[in-house]
């Protein structure tokens, strides 16, 4: 009873590609490689397990056992009718894009705080202005929603600026995490936002944190910065464009949007003190990305063939 | 025998005034605050301490005993003639800008890294193109000339990355910094640069370090990154502009250029891969900074009364 496994990945590299095939080497699994989805199409209907990422793939692999997606936010996934819980396990990568979330995250703050949105207009009108006011990361009181993979790899790296604290804030109110100071149940963010200089969005999107902050931004001091790189949905875009144009919030740095692509006509490209990028900070165009992706699907094919349960594996309650 | 102090300082909070005030006390010293250079030129000709930025000061004072400088590149002192070395001591704030300056190192190495160029047109353009080659500090070979204030708080936070390597290159080849995996001597620069991947400056200019490394950027890798925060008269920009031009460097970040201000039709505003900030890294328009300079100074004001070397004294032969 041979497995066929189909990895479907725009930019593998060839030795994250020979270790993919060593381990079904190893499995007694035939395995087959496609760059696009509608390559792979055609070759899914005999597929037990997939590594890769969208719905059609599991729409088109009706023996599927396993998908293993290629990303961390899974809940494209969910929706009732898209995979079959009792036939079919669903796991993420949740744990690959810490590194690269963590430094975009540090980024984009460094620049909210030192005007480089200012700086930047300012040198492309090859002007030379030096004193507008900046601010650091030193001395800061950082909030950071979600503890998992990015929030504590992100608190690794801020720690090393020195913040006056770094506050973990969690569904359970603990994480085995070090970086923190400490972690707070999210019940209390009403009591934790006003005491907030940088402001730090790593949820997933689920269910109870649609909405979370949707009229508590104005919690927020005046000076405060506000980074996500969870889920658009979390927040209320008008309520955060109102804020920056009234100059009630310092600034905010946004990879990811409640409509994406964000439409070109979209008012947020013209708000003040807003830094955009097309939902990358997660993006698998770096090499470590991809080799640590990998190392945790194999992680789990590992798993799978030795009967235990999957490291990575969704749970239908949470939605994660 | 009562000295008087003049303070010239554009961004002075009022705590940091009052911890001058309170030391003048202390010493039966009077105490003046002047706002810019105009306003102080007057008030110099009995002054014995300066506390403040530029040769103009200098020259109105010949009574100084010592002038202690807000900045900490001090090369404009030192020009034969400003400063009378038989009658006035010679101090810098050096010490007091590795807060700010290893805050921008961090956020332009990661721009360079995360092609922040080419996804600020993206955004401006209103498109949404999300699958530019990345690349990340974790893994990277660092190599950072400068091993003082600013070269060891920027190790101490690309450490947090979690790099291949720090290595910090001195004239010496030493010091007592741990941030550093190694330090070595400058005169192994041509060995050293062929393994770089981020290579970051950070050197005061002097005679040593004037073209230091001109003629020798492309012994570095076409994809390793460059960041001067030091001072512009360490490379030759034409080179660096070939290179980039070229795609025989990976990218570029000067936060200080040979003329400065840059003028307006300088072509290194159209250089590709090429980040300007307009000599901002250091900027004193952050309250850590600024406190932190005042502090440094009131050590030294206490080491000046108790007859003491000072701590960031100026030696006429290192030029630093």
């Amino acid at each position: 009873m041979s497995n066929k496994i189909v990895v479907v990945h725009k930019c593998l590299d060839s030795s994250s590609r020979e270790a993919i095939e060593k381990a079904a080497v190893k499995y007694g699994c035939s395995v087959e490689f496609y760059v696009t989805e509608e390559e792979a199409l055609p070759h899914l209907a005999d597929a037990d397990i997939i590594y890769g990422q969208g719905n059609a793939l599991i729409a088109a692999a009706p023996n599927l056992k396993w998908f293993c997606s290629l990303t961390a936010g899974m809940e494209g996934y969910l929706t009732p009718g898209v995979v079959d819980p009792e036939k079919t396990l669903l796991s993420s990568s949740s744990g690959s894009y810490g590194v690269t979330i963590s430094e975009h995250i540090i980024m984009v703050t460094l620049m909210l705080l030192r005007q480089q949105i200012s700086y930047s207009e300012i040198v492309r009108s090859h002007t030379w202005v030096r004193d507008l006011p900046i601010r650091s990361i030193r001395d800061s009181r950082i909030v950071i929603l979600g503890t998992g993979d990015l929030g504590s790899q992100a608190a690794e790296r801020f720690t090393s600026f020195n913040p006056a604290s770094i506050t973990g804030v969690s569904r359970s109110g603990r994480s085995s995490e070090k970086a923190f100071d400490k972690v707070l149940p999210i019940g209390q963010l009403d009591e934790i936002l006003p005491e907030t200089d940088i402001l730090v969005l790593c949820l997933p999107r689920t269910a109870e944190t649609d909405d979370l902050l949707k009229g508590k931004l104005s919690l927020l001091p005046s000076h405060a910065i506000l980074v996500n790189v969870g889920r658009g949905n979390i927040l209320d875009e008008d309520e955060l464009m109102k804020l920056l144009k009234e100059e009630k919030l310092g600034g905010a740095a946004l990879d990811v949007f409640r409509q994406e692509p964000l439409p070109a006509d979209s008012p947020l490209y013209n708000c003040p003190n807003l830094l955009i990028t097309p939902h990358i900070a997660g993006n698998m165009t770096l090499g470590y990305t991809i080799r640590r992706n990998v190392e945790l699907f194999l992680e789990d094919l590992d798993n799978y063939f030795a009967g235990k349960p999957l490291a990575r594996q969704i749970s239908w309650e949470n939605g994660y």
